[in-house]
């Protein structure tokens, strides 16, 4: 099943998305489905970021070829950070370049939304408290990220408002072990990975996840990027796809202020 | 004034603190304060988190001393993280004491809260977005946030549930630059700063957020801990005071799971 978040004339709606239309659903997707038999045509609508101000969970140094890119040991525990909820936005939706950015990066990952909350998850169940995966581009300035990680933290480098772009659908009964992350810049492929690659698996980390903290419905986890990230500047076109999902397009823009 | 959120026989709400009793307020406190006229006696209520499940800015390595005692460098920058929202609490309600937990360390803090969001607000404007202060723990797991923090992030040794209580109430209309932090263990005094040492102020980090990200009415900010810190066990009672907020008071409990 496709589940698409997206304004229409008369609001914004979730629906389930079959061919070039959508069935809305009442309310939100996350303990249940309630198709409501009224259909919108998929050309008439925007798409929205799947989940509306998400918290964000981010996983670093996940794929061992990009831990060996960022000359970083191999992490001996799943590396967690958040991104802030005003970073999320949708397909389509710009990426501002910063006015003073000099090193800002994508970096292509599989996004897995929780759909049943719950602390203390097992590994068996993990899964099953996931409703579906999306695409993501976690943008990192690395210049500040690198000024932060230098005193154990992270949040500005990877929280500007736009940061975050997930999309275009989430989509149910999906295998995550196995899913193909492609990047493309300006129609160049600059990563392709695996999530078989995965040092922590979507099951690994929702279970350690809520070994801490009660997850609840609608978090999103970005679970890593794999090896091949680079600098993008206004005038970009990227693309995220995961066969399977489908392909999250943002373009880049310079910030106005 | 002093606002407060409870919750009474016929559910949760926000109120204006007079003496022993506690007018209801209409909605939320963030953009207007509408008094109901409706009175609830504060004995005859249970104090809540002031801010239901917010997002919470932390800042590291705010304090010269604790800077020192840590056997860091002094930042060049606000050095930002978050605590996850399932991570906050309220006055009176016990801190979970990890199973498996061994160095975990209280931090008194200064917290703001913002009342009217915004981006790129200077610093001048900074406090005028704050809509009050109150007292807050930043309770943290040193073993973890050490594994972490090797590897430029923070997230699961600070954001344990129950590891963020803040209260008693937010106190608006506070000069945040010359506020005594102090907190105490079984009585006895362990920390005791003032904000004055603060090495980013309160404007500082608000102007300095909001060069990134949208702030958000309701967003906590807190803003560091002064010198002093160190570990909690279960059966500890611990008090943060700030003279003109008022003390937040939380047992240490271990942990059932």
């Amino acid at each position: 099943m496709r589940i698409v978040r997206y304004e229409a004339v008369d609001g914004i709606h979730y629906g389930v998305e079959d061919g070039g239309s959508v069935e809305r659903i009442a309310g939100e997707p996350f303990s249940a489905i309630e198709q409501t038999g009224k259909v919108d045509d998929l050309s008439e609508v925007r798409l929205l970021c799947p989940v509306n101000r998400p918290r964000i969970f981010g996983v670093a140094y996940n794929y061992r070829e990009h831990t060996n890119e960022s000359g970083k040991e191999q992490p001996t525990l799943p590396v967690l950070f958040m991104k802030p909820s005003t970073a999320a936005s949708g397909n389509g939706d710009a990426i501002e370049f910063p006015r003073d950015g000099e090193i800002v990066h994508y970096e292509a990952e599989l996004v897995a939304i929780i759909g049943k909350g719950g602390r203390h998850i097992s590994h068996d169940d993990a899964l099953g408290h996931v409703l579906g995966y999306t695409c993501g581009n976690d943008i990192s300035d690395r210049i500040i990220q690198r000024q932060e990680s230098k005193f154990g933290c992270l949040l500005a480098g990877k929280g500007y408002d736009t940061f975050a772009p997930m999309g275009p659908a989430i989509v149910t009964d999906l295998d995550p072990t196995n899913l193909d992350v492609i990047l493309r810049q300006n129609g160049a492929v600059k990563q392709s990975g695996n999530t078989s690659d995965l040092l922590y698996s979507v099951a690994d980390i929702v279970a350690y996840l809520s070994r801490f903290m009660t997850l609840l419905p609608g978090d999103v986890i970005m679970t890593g990027t794999p090896a091949g990230v680079g600098p993008i500047k206004p005038g970009d076109d990227l693309e995220v796809e995961i066969p399977g999902i489908g392909i999250l397009k943002n373009p880049v823009v310079a910030a106005a202020y």
